[in-house]
């Protein structure tokens, strides 16, 4: 067996439901057309136009988001360990006409399937090609998401959710994000953040310092956040 | 050959790509699970948790949208004849998550075929499957234009590009259309497309008299518009 099919196969394994059923050929290419990157933390993996590929997560946390030509971003997801990003190979499916963009929050380790190979496997096999669209298919729900909750939701709602997510995620009761980038996941202004986060303070919800934004009163911001 | 399969086979064949590779079984079971449905104008075809099926737009135009908890809507995309529509089936698509409304903009004939029909014919051949998403897939680029739109355009580019396109799609000059009308496909209010409305015609871009918008300068609409 190659070396690559070693160092790769366990991993793909896991992650693609159709590996079984592959033709062994199939499998040597992939694993061929695959090569692990490291992305330190602030790396832009994807700047819009690109292609970098089919990408699986192995550590660290990719921010997946959209730009205006202005240079305002939204974030739309993340991908964390374990996730596969199909978006990043938008070339692959010809569906897909806009431009995501893809940074590393964290240093990152990845591998990564070249789009041209997994567009080649894609096309002999069904499987694979059926797995790539449910795929773009749900992170299309999570977007959807997304939008409900900027369109739709009121600000104090909005910020409640953001801080119970960025708690569970971190593990931690303290979010040590700046207002500015809370603002800029949100898709929002740093001084709606600011302004909110002190009528929070106020009502003893959080508690704001330079340390950063700690949550006081969980059961309250739930409410708030109607979760 | 079955009635219905003489009925529906002539337009399944032109809309559906994958009709030839199908055996004749399924074309059959498809057709018997088809009819024709005429919505009048007005009616809602979906409410969200609904499964209408997969429809095929003859005549008319649906309008697909958003909803909030407090009704407020926005307009993710339109159908027109020779449209097929696959969100309306999202549960046949497994993947997909939010809740979509559809409601018919004119009176509108469709043909529809039950969803689990759909899904079970979609089962049998890998084609299908691979057809259904990547009409969602396409979907999903619209839908992220109309955010990207939303989000991050200026009111007045986006205003000047939703004349434009109106007026492209009933080739008049003239957008009957209310204010209040068009703020909500906008996802936006009336009084911003009021104020933006006479600014356009302070500008002499359009005139607004109580027959609706008239453009008259279409050449500047489109510079506004960046088009």
């Amino acid at each position: 067996m190659r070396q690559e099919r070693t160092a790769f196969e366990p991993v793909y394994k896991q992650i693609f439901p159709f590996w079984e059923e592959l033709p062994d050929t199939d499998k040597d290419y992939l694993c061929t057309h695959s090569r692990t990157v490291t992305y330190p933390r602030g790396k832009i993996v994807q700047d819009g136009s690109g292609c970098a590929g089919v990408i699986l997560v192995q550590r660290g946390s990719l921010r997946l988001y959209m730009m205006s030509d202005e240079g305002k971003d939204i974030t739309l997801y993340r991908l964390q360990a374990g996730d596969t990003c199909m978006l990043s190979a938008s070339c692959v499916l010809e569906a897909i006409t806009f431009e995501v963009f893809l940074d590393a929050e964290e240093d990152s380790v990845c591998h990564v399937i070249s789009a041209a190979a997994f567009e080649a496997v894609s096309g002999r096999n069904p499987v694979v090609k059926i797995f790539a669209l449910e795929m773009a298919v749900r992170r299309f729900s999570d977007v959807m998401w997304v939008m409900q909750q900027i369109l739709f939701m009121s600000m104090d709602r909005r910020l409640a959710i953001f801080l119970l997510d960025e708690s569970a995620r971190t593990g931690s009761d303290t979010i040590t994000l700046t207002h500015a980038r809370i603002a800029r996941y949100m898709g929002s202004a740093r001084e709606v953040v600011s302004r909110m986060l002190k009528y929070f303070a106020e009502e003893k919800m959080v508690e704001v310092s330079r340390k950063g934004i700690r949550i006081l009163d969980r059961q309250r911001l739930c409410k708030t956040g109607r979760v």
